[in-house]
């Protein structure tokens, strides 16, 4: 009658497939030669009959592509950059036409949008281009239904024909929870078009929206099949765009990248004001200018971190730096700031804090604040209270199975996970150093 | 310019944790121990840019529980089933209340709502009890809406307080999207009260809801933490509900397992009819009878065909036998058929291709029959035309990547996946066949 009877040692059993048949087989007895999957089956017998546990992982791949005007019609990219270089010399010899649905952020439609149109008629690719207002406030299921009917009516093939999104991270967010639920997976493409979209919204497996008041409270952990990476769209983007990217940059930077960490320190006030362009001009043997490198590097470590973790079923983790306290500013001060800027008041907060736990030197802490500011980020915010930042280590405790799991840098691109809640002491002191060394320093 | 450009052999990065950090590391240069993952990244460098491959295998784990009497308060699987042996000591020790979230079937809920109240009162939890009308008509989104915003409101920790489902297919389909999506997946328990939602719906990933007038046309692919399996609901079913569910484990039968083939033509009648209850009373050494022989043989097969493949990521699925015409046949005669009739109407007209083909005896197509007859399930049906069967056939052609894909026996419990499209002769001379000898029978 209890769950726990019968506790005899479960059989495990591998599975092969004999002819088309999936067959048990346990270690011991293997009966014959198949292809092996890597998902078990264990098998517990008891009195109330049996009971079976399904062990099956799930191999999801994705490409994330850096690539020079995308929009020219000589390019490939868009139509064929996500399948692999085989697959794409099988498809083009194809003769049924491509077909191709596109969702486009509204301002960057305004933009750009005759641009893609002119590059699917170039390719004769049957499509239709949706502009839609993919704000943050408009960031809901609505939005997602409205996708849902439309790519319908439109009649995509759920495997070969991938939905497209090219926009800010809201759109890319919104279509690929649509394209994650139209039959129960279809392939999409992201194309950011914005620098955080670019360097965070495009390398991970999330998507999400708006629900109740809550941040991306309704999601899907489904990567797409692939990132289309073109800086170009950038050129459109208001500076304060630019900054709003860096702070994700600068959170790889701090976590676990010195080298990053020196080149936003020395080259990002360039950086936001050429809007990450790259400058690399001529012939001659090329050298990486710091653009180049910083968004390669921020990329690069972004991948590392989300890769072994697509379903954040592992709750230690670097990129939760600078989003703490965030979304509950956030929430308190929107739409004043943007996600970047919340994140980049957290992470000044976190500076301090470290500084106070004797994690980095005041030296450090200085540094940090000064490329922060030479980002065009705020450092402090007079709604970032004691109380908000203690009531949101609160949550984040009882939400994280009762661990804090809170990582602070250490030095300039270390860092480490701690998991004991902050003695009210340490974040009283921080946080008092922290309004009284940075409150007069404006936003900027 | 072309995204084939500079395709060089890509290097291939492990990844492996070091404090905390995950790190690339080639596998010539290992730099420093740690935690490696199975996640692997593929990078290659062109003029355009680096591309990068991310190649990441998630794990799914779920439980599939037989009980009895689970809603007898001293019974505590249904709050604590989902959890291992030891994670539940912990959990039990804890003082924190125990706090759940239950939809469930409203025509369930009318049989067994108080007893699952007086359950969760007994033990002292706090919980909710959503009864909705989860019928095939109102298996959408606004259903799914309605469970996520009473979620909200009751409020429950997205780690350890799984939403619990009452009640049938629908029912659970649509709980499991919901809860799949709320904060990108928060874990969910099944608790079929029907045979079919017990052997089919209960064992797989797969959630769903229907989308402008498409079946499961919008879903997930996210299984429950577990599922518990209690027969003593089937006692209140209506007898064709019970058929309904036959038809499913007898696909599993004719597809792989001879002996249950043999448990349901012997004894098919009397299961049915005693609404696959147990009954071995008393003492002595336990001898398993034929109903817990069938369903158990039922999972077990169902779990090695779903388990290697729990996303559908290979399209060469025996578990779709049954399904190639039926979807189309639904649409067409719903909601005077059930959804395992209109299985079988397929199941039938294939086993008399399989004899047309030469896979099956005359003998054994008529031992198929009879048993089909003997569980209580139509064979044949005026609205399953020949076209409608080669458009089905079409369809599936279409969108199965160009391949066929149509599971057959090959003998009683056996099959092979036929991948070129049936000639139309065959179908015609299989129609005619089925036709002159079934048309007559009946519906039963
Ligand atoms: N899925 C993830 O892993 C992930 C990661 C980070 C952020 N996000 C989400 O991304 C969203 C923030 O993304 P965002 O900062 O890109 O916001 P956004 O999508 O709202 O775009 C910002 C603004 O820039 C405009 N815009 C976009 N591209 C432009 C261009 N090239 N030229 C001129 N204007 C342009 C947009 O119209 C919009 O007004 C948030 O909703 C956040 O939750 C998701
Ligand atoms: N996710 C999957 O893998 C999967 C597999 C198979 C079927 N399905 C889905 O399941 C649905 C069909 O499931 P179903 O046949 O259980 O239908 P259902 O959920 O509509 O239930 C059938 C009827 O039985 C009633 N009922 C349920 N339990 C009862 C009980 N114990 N006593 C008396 N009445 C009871 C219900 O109120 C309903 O009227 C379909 O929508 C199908 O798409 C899903």
């Amino acid at each position: 009658m209890n769950s726990n009877s019968g506790s005899a040692r479960p059989t495990q059993f591998n599975l092969v497939r004999v002819n088309g048949t999936w067959t048990r087989q346990t270690e011991q007895c293997q009966v014959e030669q198949g292809k092996v999957s890597d998902a078990k089956i264990y098998e517990n017998k008891s009195e109330d009959g049996v009971s079976w546990t399904v062990v099956s992982p799930t191999v999801f791949t994705y490409r994330v592509i850096q690539c020079n005007d995308i929009l020219d019609p000589r390019n490939d990219t868009l139509l064929w950059g996500h399948l692999g270089d085989e697959a794409l010399r099988g498809t083009s010899s194809n003769s049924t036409p491509v077909k191709r649905f596109v969702v486009m952020d509204e301002t960057v439609h305004q933009l750009y949008g005759s641009r893609v149109a002119q590059y699917f008629e170039s390719r004769q690719a049957v499509h239709r281009i949706l502009p839609l207002p993919t704000t943050e406030e408009n960031k809901s299921m609505e939005l997602v239904s409205r996708i849902l009917e439309e790519v319908h009516e439109f009649g995509i093939d759920r495997r070969s024909e991938p939905i497209i999104a090219i926009g800010g991270g809201v759109c890319l967010d919104v279509v690929g929870l649509a394209a994650s639920l139209y039959r129960r997976r279809t392939p999409y493409i992201r194309v950011p078009t914005t620098l955080l979209a670019y360097v965070d919204a495009s390398v991970g497996a999330k998507t999400g929206v708006n629900f109740a008041g809550g941040k991306n409270k309704l999601g899907s952990y489904v990567p797409p099949v692939a990132t289309f990476l073109d800086r170009s769209f950038f050129q459109t983007l208001p500076i304060r765009q630019i900054s709003n990217g860096l702070a994700e940059m600068l959170k790889m930077a701090l976590m676990k990248h010195r080298g990053l960490f020196q080149l936003l320190e020395a080259e990002g006030r360039n950086m936001l004001h050429g809007k990450m362009q790259s400058c690399t001009t001529g012939s001659g043997p090329k050298v990486e200018d710091s653009s180049t490198a910083s968004i390669r590097i921020a990329i690069e470590t972004m991948l590392e971190e989300l890769a072994p973790n697509l379903w954040e079923d592992d709750l230690d983790r670097l990129v939760d730096f600078g989003h703490l306290i965030s979304p509950e500013l956030e929430m308190r001060v929107l739409p004043e700031l943007l996600h970047g800027e919340a994140v980049n008041i957290d992470m000044s907060f976190m500076v301090y804090l470290a500084h106070q736990k004797g994690l980095l030197t005041a030296d450090e802490k200085d540094r940090i604040v000064r490329c922060m500011l030479g980002l065009g980020l705020p450092v402090w915010h007079q709604d970032c209270t004691l109380a908000l930042i203690q009531k949101s280590l609160g949550q984040r405790l009882e939400h994280s199975a009762g661990s804090l799991r809170m990582p602070l840098p250490t030095g300039l691109g270390s860092a480490e996970i701690f998991h004991d809640m902050i003695e009210d002491c340490f974040l009283c002191q921080a946080y008092q150093k922290w309004t009284d060394e940075l409150s007069s320093s404006g936003t900027k």
